[in-house]
């Protein structure tokens, strides 16, 4: 169920995908091709795809959708051609009615005929961008907000967002990178008070409970992709699959494309 | 059924969704507020919505969605909350399996319980900034291409085009200025050679017909909202209400915001 990660052993997007598939490697997928961007899964049946995909567009900063493919079908043709989402991501989450149950290595058996794969950018896809300029901070706060999504079908919630402390003049840089990933959350959705979008940092969803933002810094934040997963986790669809937390797919595009194909 | 444009009498948004509601202003809507995103609307029954849905998504730099409404709703209450997507178009297009039948003020009694509107953001909210910057050519052709899109349930089609000739220094910043319009069809598609794109300059959908590209200008070329416009008519859907050509609806959003409330 849980082989050793082994990381020294991955050269290339390929050597990736084969050891996922051959359960080789079940580990976290930030920064092992650090130039590609990474997507996040949601599977549903079509008939909760069309309500998904309604909450996505209406959504675009929390969940800015990279690839669709057709119902049944398992290879995301676009964005990562020859992957077979069944198999090719190190770990999976799987929910029945809302409940999650044991993380698998492959769900194989629980793909359908009528399950929809999508596939959301992740903000992990712009961390290097903000390394190379020097913004990166050393740690990301995911955190609740007070900020209403705007509903689709079935689909509601809460924005869920990273949150990043940076000097001011760090936080100028990095909105204007950001700003141009907008398939990977794009620009800052907030910057400065926490109260102001009801931010919860005495309780986050990652990282240390905080008080107060440190002397100096200001804090910055983005839209999450935890914000669809946690729509479609309180929907309670009969069955979803979903990457685990932190080992969303490397998929063939380069984050700095900064389009679709 | 077509009343005298009346340019004079608009003043702001109100005072156009007023006319056209009133069947007083029946006119083509470019220009006439220049800093609002103007949008093209597709209205079809939800079965058909998913497929143009997902037929969207893959072409995200031809169909920039930019809103879509519960079936039956008529009020975009995200884009242009208040309006009436029935009325307060000035003018309508409708196809019945494919075929135009005559342009129509008010759809009203088209609209039906399962009925889809989609807006899709035009490169017509571009142009002022363009114009802004003082790279605005004189004419816009439009052109077909043989790029194809990619197929999304019953929609396909090939590649239409908006192409602008420009100097080689104005190509840059116009390249640069709509990089940000993303939800108006956002950077170019191609610069330079119209042939290895298949552009069609001897028969244009607009404009005269070209043998060449004038000495000394760059022909740059952007996705265009007639892609899904042409695909939607070929797949001859039972009932499909559209804007009609030139005549979108003026939203309240702000091309210059870059993004999506």
């Amino acid at each position: 169920m849980s082989p050793t990660p082994s990381f020294a052993d991955i050269a290339d997007i390929a050597d990736l995908r084969t050891a996922c598939r051959e359960g080789r490697y079940s580990g976290p997928t930030g920064g092992l091709l650090p130039d590609h961007l990474i997507a996040n899964l949601v599977v549903l049946p079509r008939d909760w795809a069309y309500d998904f995909l309604v909450y996505c567009q209406r959504n675009p900063k929390a969940c800015p959708l990279i690839e669709i493919l057709d119902p049944g079908a398992t290879e995301p043709r676009l964005s990562a051609p020859g992957a077979d989402l069944r198999t090719d991501l190190s770990r999976y989450a799987v929910y029945v009615d809302g409940q999650r149950r044991a993380d698998r290595l492959e769900v194989r058996d629980l793909w359908q005929r009528d399950s929809v794969a999508m596939l959301i950018g992740s903000s992990m896809s712009f961390e290097r961008a903000l390394a190379r300029a020097g913004v990166a901070p050393s740690f990301v706060w995911v955190l609740r907000t007070g900020i209403d999504t705007v509903p689709g079908g079935r689909f509601h919630g809460q924005l869920v967002v990273t949150m990043r402390c940076m000097s001011p003049a760090d936080a100028v840089v990095a909105t204007q990178l950001t700003s141009r990933f907008v398939w990977t959350h794009g620009a800052p959705i907030h910057i400065g008070d926490p109260d102001t979008i009801g931010a919860k940092l005495a309780a986050p969803i990652w990282g240390d409970p905080l008080t107060r933002i440190p002397d100096g810094l200001v804090p910055v934040f983005w839209a999450c992709g935890v914000t669809p997963q946690s729509a479609a986790e309180a929907a309670r669809p009969p069955l979803m699959i979903t990457h685990a937390p932190a080992h969303g797919l490397v998929t063939d595009l380069l984050a700095d494309q900064y389009c679709l194909p």
